[in-house]
């Protein structure tokens, strides 16, 4: 069964998937820990450390993307204490000037209880081979 | 600085990395938590899921591999309650029959406490373009 904190957590997932689809680094600001200590892997890129340094990515990703559709198709959630991860398949199809490019990655999002509230504290998305997860993964979502 | 916890963190991802040098999976099966929803990705595979699924892969890496070396050259560790995780650069020697191939992956390892010891519940590691770390992380070892 999925608790209600398990719950909350997918939603800002969900928002966290919606802010890159949306292109849109206010709604992105809104999902993360502002700290000079999160990470951030973009698929093929090195590793990118602090919030100020994730948004700049995130600014020029957007800048960049002329639209992009990711569909979560295996997501799951596990809590302990304060701290949240997910982990989920993103199937990804990137537009960018004329071009079109799809892709999978499997994606680690780490999350962090603050006042009441989830914020995303480290998100690591590497691309893998398609169709890749072993059959008894558990899939909630 | 760093906490007792902290190093008894450090100490056991260090364990997990001198498992894969030795290709002992003996070694390796007692750093992790051996429950069917911890997960692995190694460089350039799928997702796996569950302590059997991920020992057969160690097994299978550790058939095929003649000799690995692996440099952690950016480590970093935080504690929330029960769960750790560590981020570091692999720096990677790998000797396969008669060829050898260095690469560079970023690591992100979750560790749970369980009575009284951390085990690893998550291994997700990524192939990156070299020296891709920004200036601003901290380095702790």
């Amino acid at each position: 069964m999925t608790s209600d904190y398990e719950l909350q957590v997918l939603e800002v997932n969900k928002r966290f998937y919606a802010a890159l689809e949306a292109l849109d680094l206010s709604q992105m600001s809104e999902v993360w820990l502002h700290e000079d200590w999160v990470k951030c892997v973009h698929p093929g890129w090195g590793l990118i450390v602090g919030w100020e340094n994730i948004s700049e990515s995130w600014e020029r990703i957007f800048r960049h993307t002329r639209e992009i559709r990711i569909q979560l198709s295996y997501v799951t959630v596990r809590i302990e204490g304060p701290l949240a991860w997910v982990c989920c398949l993103e199937n990804i199809s990137n537009r960018f000037g004329e071009g079109v490019e799809t892709a999978q990655a499997f994606s680690t999002n780490l999350f962090m209880l603050q006042n009441g509230g989830w914020l995303l504290i480290h998100h690591h998305a590497s691309l893998t081979p398609p169709s890749s997860v072993q059959p008894s993964a558990t899939t909630i979502q």
